[in-house]
């Protein structure tokens, strides 16, 4: 931790208010008088959203990737981040000279709405009560989260989108980008993504809402008004979730069965494996960072998420008519979003003789490949945005 | 439920002592003064080790099958349940004319030390304090479950097993049983196991044990002397484990991503979906009939197995001029314990020039296969026993 506080030693409305009021970046509001219309009815207001930007706008205003955050991501992906202190999550593909390329485009990142990194979510005051939202904050959708992103775009003075990009949850949002509003994006790259959160996507989201509700310091989602924070509970949801992550050859790699500073079984319950050493140390920095509420809503937000439900059940209809240039991406040992979900689009997409590159990479990684190094996965981003910035007449960088 | 008392509802010893003396079934003790020596250095006694037989032992005491349960299942294989009212858990396999045909062998089931369901384990009184052992009871491997079940072999005179069969934590015991005891077992059959614990294995049971600790209601293990029962942390495990059980495949359709009574999604955080509430389920029925404690040492035991790891790392020295007859299957969806692990094993007998079948069923119904109706496991188990009880001289059923 770079900073002195950390997300979980706060445990009260104000203090959570000072820090988000330290918190580098822009900040972009979205007025109570001209509020924000949500899939579930409710119209939200006022909504902040938290971003950052990188590189420069053109002249033309036609430079502009939105890059899409992960379940637990932020609008840090390409610097370090203000409470961790760590690199940012994508800074393997963006910045000068990468795959998303700081010299030619304009990148922005915002914070999810019902996230905790400055957008608007659980843990904000509701201005009909002056007290955090809580259970009272309305559940979001990818659809509302990416209604959030068109607001910042507009008050960017941004028509069109060079690129949506986005791994995971990223890939959703870029999904619905291109579907709610095709006219808007040039080229969509959902990476690691699928249609639709499958029955067990939903069914390990499940687990770690219900180990959060089991927090008897969850206090019913109003921990922050009882100067609390229902860390045990945020931390096993993060360790189930994590194992989903990686996949079994990764975890093989990293630790097979290796021992955590002993040559020798314990015969007790201390962590004897370096696997669970590990996984402690995933729970105990993820509460360092991330609000328990923000984790609920969001994990709803994906399980919600079925892109052809709105088009009666048929993913092609989604799309008809698209003039939107897909890239997806898929890795080989990922189980949480296997290759056949991305396969699923890219049939759909074809279907309506979209235009559409699919590559899957091999990797042992698992589904956090995206995040990581890659390669071959950085070539094929890199190559498919060049050849569609050519094609939408973007300058080389530097020229 | 059939009986009055759930095991959650259970909150001092004495009750729970008073339930146990009404579980229908066999005890057999290991007296305190020849105790049994674990492998963490302490010896244990008195040990009860609580068990089922179905069938009958013929005069030559030569038909005898040991039957060994997996993590969360007890010695009530062939009957009714006597917590829960269910059917035994075996029942596929286990019965007049059945693959295990009990008109030919006589069937013992023992519920593992460690347990609960009436041999010894965590929440029994520690004869050094009179109180329940909680984390004082010492953990014990698969190779201690096995050597108290010699004991009871020793004691119902039987020389030689027949057969010793079992699916996942069974067919670690059935491993052992072969390795530890080969002049003592005629036949192997150990199913979707695996020589040794994965590192995504004991991922998954460390997140599980996680919640189980982090549940105020635990108290150090000592929640029976508090009159409370850690029901959500034991119930948030049970729901991880579960969906490790099941094959995405399954799951999709079994639920899909249908909703729970109603029609449309309720944009809140009760159970939308049917796999949501199904899971629920599975969580709050299991604290009806497990114990916290014994749920953190059975898995520890699990954890803790690799077969190799006392043979100098390789496998095929642990099976060294063996003449059991071994026969292993595995589960194409079964990614908890996949095929390729038992395959490992296949090649170490190989190595060995062991008599060994493998087969490996088509299915997608995930580990839990070997519980449900696989018609094609039936009948390689069917096959494989009746060959085995040919070579054995076993006279036919009715003979």
């Amino acid at each position: 931790m770079t900073t002195a506080t950390r997300l979980s030693t706060i445990t009260s409305a104000e203090e959570l208010a000072r820090l988000r009021a330290t918190l580098p970046g822009h900040r972009f509001v979205i007025p109570a008088d001209d509020p924000l219309p949500l899939d579930c009815g409710v119209s939200l207001g006022p909504v902040t959203v938290a971003y950052q930007t990188y590189g420069t706008l053109n002249a033309e205003r036609s430079n502009a990737v939105l890059v899409c955050h992960a379940l637990t991501g932020d609008q840090y992906c390409a610097e370090d981040h203000p409470i961790t202190g760590k690199p940012g999550w994508w800074l393997t593909v963006i910045g000068p000279g990468k795959a998303i390329d700081t010299d030619r485009y304009f990148v922005i990142c915002a914070n999810v709405i019902g996230g905790c990194m400055g957008s608007t979510g659980p843990s904000d005051p509701d201005p009909a009560t002056g007290r955090p939202y809580g259970l009272d904050f309305p559940v979001i959708t990818i659809a509302d989260m990416v209604r959030s992103q068109v607001r910042l775009i507009d008050h960017l003075g941004i028509d069109r989108l060079f690129a949506v990009i986005g791994g995971s949850m990223g890939a959703m949002q870029v999904l619905q980008w291109a579907v709610d509003y095709p006219d808007r994006v040039f080229a969509a790259v959902p990476i690691a993504g699928a249609a639709y959160h499958t029955a067990q996507n939903i069914a390990f989201h499940e687990v770690g809402r219900q180990a959060i509700l089991a927090d008897p310091d969850w206090c019913g989602g109003r921990y922050l008004e009882h100067d609390i924070s229902p860390r045990r509970g945020l931390s096993v949801a993060r360790m189930t979730a994590h194992v989903t992550y990686l996949s079994e050859t990764a975890l093989h790699r990293k630790f097979g069965r290796n021992l955590q500073n002993r040559k020798e079984l314990s015969f007790g319950f201390d962590a004897d494996f370096q696997v669970e050493s590990y996984l402690r140390h995933q729970g105990s920095t993820f509460v360092d960072r991330f609000d328990a509420n923000a984790y609920l809503y969001i994990t709803r937000a994906m399980d919600y998420f079925d892109l052809a439900a709105e088009h009666g059940g048929v993913l092609g209809k989604a799309f008809e008519g698209t003039r939107v240039r897909f890239c997806l991406i898929s890795f080989t040992s990922d189980w949480l979003f296997p290759t056949a979900e991305s396969r699923k689009i890219v049939h759909a997409l074809n279907a309506v003789a979209a235009n559409v590159s699919f590559v899957e990479i091999e990797s042992d990684k698992g589904h956090d490949a995206f995040l990581l190094d890659e390669p071959e996965f950085f070539r094929v981003l890199d190559g498919f945005l060049k050849g569609c910035a050519e094609h939408a007449g973007l300058a080389e960088a530097g020229s």
